[in-house]
Formats: C-alpha cells, sequence, structure tokens
C-alpha cells in the first residue's frame, strides 16, 4: 500500500471516530444529566459516566489518526476530508439521537460525500520528505517566510487591535485568527508527523535541533489556535462558527501546504480546477447541513469544544 | 479550435440563449398580458408582441446551437450542460422580473457551474465519425440494439398499459416515456448533426439511405417525447417535472451515448468517477433551486413549454 493510501485511509477513519466522538459523549452527558446536574447547568457528574469517557477516547483515538493521516497524505488531501467528520456525526444524531435531517440535510451530506471524492480523486502525490531538515530549508525559501511571518503579523494585529473593539461582534476575528494560525499547526504537526514516521522507520530525527524548534512552534500555535477558538464559540453560535471556520482554515492550509511542500508544482491546471471545484461542492454541502439544522440539536450542550468536522491535527 | 472547444462553446451558448428566451418571452407575455387577456386566461394577444417573438426566436437559436453542439461534442458533455440555461434564466429572472433568489437558490446556481465545471474538465474526447454509415455500423452492435430495443419495448408497455391507469397519478410514467425515448431523440440528432457537419465539410452525407432512416427516427422519437412531456406538464408542477426529467433524460442519454458511441472506453475510472460526482453536484443545484422556488414565480404561466434547461436538441 502506498503512502497516500494510508494517508487516505487515516483521515476518512479520523472522520468516522471523531464524527462518533461526538454522539458517544452526548450519549454520555444524557446519561450523567438524568443522574444528576446536567454539564449545561455546570454539572460535573458526566466526568463520572464511563459513555462519556468513551466518547472521549473516541474522540483522542481520531485526533492521533488524523495526526497521522498528515505524515502520509499531503495537507491538500487531509484537511477538507475533515468534513466527512460532520456527515458522519448528523448521520448518526438522526439514526441514534433522533435529531432527524431533514432532505436539505441529506443533500448536504450527500454534497460532502462528492466533494471529498473529487478531492481525493485529483489530489497531488505527497512530495518524498527524507528529514526534518529537508521541511526546514523548505521553510526557509522566500515564498514560505513571507506566508509565515504575514500569518503571524497579521494575527497580532488581530489579536491586538481589532480584537478588543470588534473581537464581539465581527466573528470574522477571532476565526480569522484560529485558521491562520491553524495553517502554521497543520505545516509544523505534518512536519513532526513526518520526524515520527522516518524515526520508526530507523532515521531517528529526534537528535537534530529542528525537531525540537518544531515541537516548540506546535506547541505555541496549537495553544494560540485553541484559544481563540474557544473565544469565537463563547461568542457567537456553533451553527454559525462550524462552517466559516472549516472554510478558512481549510483555505489557509491549503495554501500554507501549496507554498512550503509546494503540492501543486507538478499538478496539471485540470486537476487544481477540480480540486477548487470538489472543495467548493464540500463548502455548500456543510453550509447546507448547517443552515438547515438548528443549533440546538447538535451536541451544543457539551462544554467548549472545537466543532466537528474541524478538529486540529 | 478543435472540436471538442467548439461543441463546448455551442453547448454553453445555447444554455445562454435557451435560458434568456424565457425572460424575453416572459416579459413579451406580461406586456401582451397588460395590453389584453392574459396567455393564462386562454388569450393569444403575445402573438402580436414583438418581445415574444424575440424570446421565441432567441429559443430557436439556441435549439439550434444545441443540434450543433452534438455534432461536435460528445452527448455526455453537452447534456448535462443543459442544467446552465436554469441557472441563467433564474439569475436574469432575480435581475430582471424581480423574482428573487434565495440563499439556496444561488448555492443551486454555484452549484450547477461547479459541477459542469468538473464534467467539462473529464469529458471523454469525441470519438472521430468518417460517416453516418459508421454510426450505423455502431449501433447495429449487439449491446445497442439491446439498449434501444429495451427503450421501444418499455416505453410502449409504460404507454399503453401502465400510462392509462397510473399515468395521472405516478410521475414517473409520462416523465419516465420522455427521458428513455428522449435518449433516442438524442442519438438520432446526433447522428444527423455528424451527416449535416460532413456534408458541409464536402463529404455528402445526404445520398446515404442511413441518413434517410436517422430522420425518421428524429421525427417519430422528438414527436413521442414531446407528446409524453407536454402529458406531464399538463398534470404535474413544472417545478416536479422539471428537476426529474433532467435526471432521468440525462442519465438516459449518458447510458445511451456510453453505449453507442462507446464514449468511456479510453478513459481512466477516475475520469469517469468525476464525472458522476460532476453530475451529482448539478443535480443537488437543480434540486436546490426548484426546491426552494415557488413554482409561480417561474414562467408557469407561459403555455405548454419545455421545462427550462432541459430543452430537446
Amino acid at each position: 500500500m502506498d503512502d497516500q493510501t494510508i494517508g487516505l485511509i487515516l483521515a476518512i477513519s479520523s472522520s468516522l471516530f471523531i464524527g462518533s466522538s461526538f454522539i458517544i459523549k452526548k450519549k454520555g452527558l444524557k446519561k450523567a444529566g438524568a443522574r444528576g446536574v446536567s454539564a449545561g447547568s455546570g454539572g460535573h457528574s458526566y466526568l463520572t459516566e464511563p459513555m462519556w469517557w468513551a466518547g472521549m477516547f473516541t474522540m483522542i483515538f481520531g485526533e492521533v489518526a488524523n495526526f497521522a493521516a498528515y505524515a502520509f497524505a499531503p495537507a491538500v488531501l487531509v484537511t477538507p476530508l475533515g468534513a466527512l467528520s460532520i456527515i458522519v456525526s448528523a448521520i448518526l444524531a438522526h439514526r441514534m439521537l433522533n435529531e432527524k435531517l431533514s432532505v436539505f440535510g441529506w443533500l448536504g451530506c450527500c454534497l460532502c460525500i462528492v466533494g471529498s471524492t473529487v478531492i481525493v480523486l485529483h489530489a497531488p502525490e505527497e512530495r518524498p520528505i527524507t528529514s526534518v531538515h529537508e521541511v526546514w530549508e523548505l521553510a526557509k525559501q522566500p515564498g514560505f517566510m513571507l506566508y509565515a511571518s504575514g500569518v503571524v503579523f497579521f494575527s497580532l494585529a488581530l489579536a491586538v487591535y481589532v480584537a478588543p473593539i470588534h473581537g464581539n461582534t465581527q466573528i470574522l476575528v477571532f476565526v480569522g485568527i484560529c485558521s491562520l494560525v491553524g495553517s502554521l499547526s497543520v505545516m509544523s504537526v505534518k512536519t513532526l508527523g513526518i520526524a515520527l514516521k522516518l524515526t520508526f522507520d530507523g532515521d531517528n530525527q529526534l537528535l537534530y535541533p529542528e525537531t525540537g524548534y518544531c515541537v516548540l512552534v506546535v506547541v505555541a500555535s496549537v495553544i494560540t489556535q485553541m484559544n481563540y477558538l474557544n473565544k469565537a464559540l463563547d461568542v457567537f453560535n456553533t451553527a454559525i462558527v462550524s462552517p466559516i471556520y472549516y472554510v478558512l482554515f481549510t483555505c489557509a492550509t491549503i495554501v500554507a501546504s501549496g507554498i512550503l511542500f509546494k503540492d501543486f508544482q507538478n499538478q496539471k491546471w485540470a486537476e487544481v480546477l477540480s480540486e477548487v471545484c470538489g472543495f467548493i461542492t464540500i463548502l455548500a454541502g456543510v453550509f447546507l447541513l448547517h443552515a438547515t439544522k438548528d443549533d440546538c440539536s447538535s451536541s451544543s450542550n457539551f462544554p467548549k469544544r472545537t466543532p466537528r468536522g474541524m478538529e486540529l491535527p
């Protein structure tokens, strides 16, 4: 089996795990709520509910699979497939939680699958990387330096100057910060994934200082991203945050990966255009699913969480 | 410019003409209605209205372009692009007739364009045909003979046995007949188009008896198709007939063309799957446009017509 296929299988199973984890956790929350104070009202009885922990571990398992997927396949393939977890969770909610999907909801699911298929069919091959040092050299090229410093500068400007004034009224402020920083998270997480993969293959990458720098970038960017995502979810409705975050986060990641790993260098324009079409189809599906579903029917009584389908690696 | 590109340009301009013809005709009907009895109430004053005639000629021009498109590009490319006329007419109605599109309507338009792009990017190349006799030989192969006799048998059974009992309650009866027969119309119209193209190129095909048989098939199948389409539109709502007819007609045509001209023989499975995805995306768009638009806002006061976007060649 080639790396691309392994990455694809990991990405799809990651979406299956993450999508179902929300339903398992919600079932756990309901069970816990039946026994004591519900989580929405500030109770913590779900912490003694095995079902909730089962959901939590399913989610962690899914995140690990997602992390591993980035080591095998390009981000251009893995990130958009995150949308599949949305439909897994919507279909499971329909069957198991009696949160009925409308005909538009089903259409949205269908579009997510169709768009994902188009992306999978035309995604670029993963560039063969043989060391963390190689990624570091790629990152030092002017294109990516410009992108990365642009992201840092723009995010800082948003966080320091714009957020205090407009953060609570303009959804794009918080979501923009976590999408931009998120693209750096994915790049560094992917590099770390490649480092681990190479190490497991017998080529120890953990001795190099670049791996250490990479860990620092992962920690800093993931914490920043989670922090602003929680702020966004705090102020705005999940049903609005989710699709906007999915769009911005996926776009930023595709741009970052395209610059850093030169994903599109050897692609024909017809393939790149097909990927764009596949991505737009997924967006339409995500929009339909969210626009035609009232927020309370999703697992919104679960405290602070990453919106479904756009989990961090 | 190669034949495929000429066919594509003809197919797209055909959709532009047909799509705008509905708006021009409707403007004409409104003008005529302001002067006398409206068409919906049985008046015929629109026949003296130049604007209505302008719309009529735009439509005929579009149909001729559609006919010509079939001579240059495979039906697998030309037929699905008929959906573009739906969005042309929806967008023009939004701008010129003040029939506002909802956000779902815009999403539907967007999906039609995205799906069409995917189909255009992956459509098979037109098989080079050098004579009508060659098409005749292709049609005599067992696969197509089986398909054509199946269509005739099944349509006759539907028309003679099923239609009298279920025709007015089951929409699939009338629409099924005209979709099946419609696939034969397209095949014969395409053959006639190729014959005319070859004749204009100096290789006279009009002397061969096969061209004559072909004209007979065109006349018989187009009359049958129009007859049952009118029956369907008579009994059922245009907003329901249109998308179902588009789906069935396009599917039947793709199957017929795939068997007769062996469109998919030299295609990779990834390309065929991309085309299927593009087609599903268009279907979703057509469904969204129709499901979120009340019928009276379309040009439904216009007497008997082919539904928008699925005009006969």
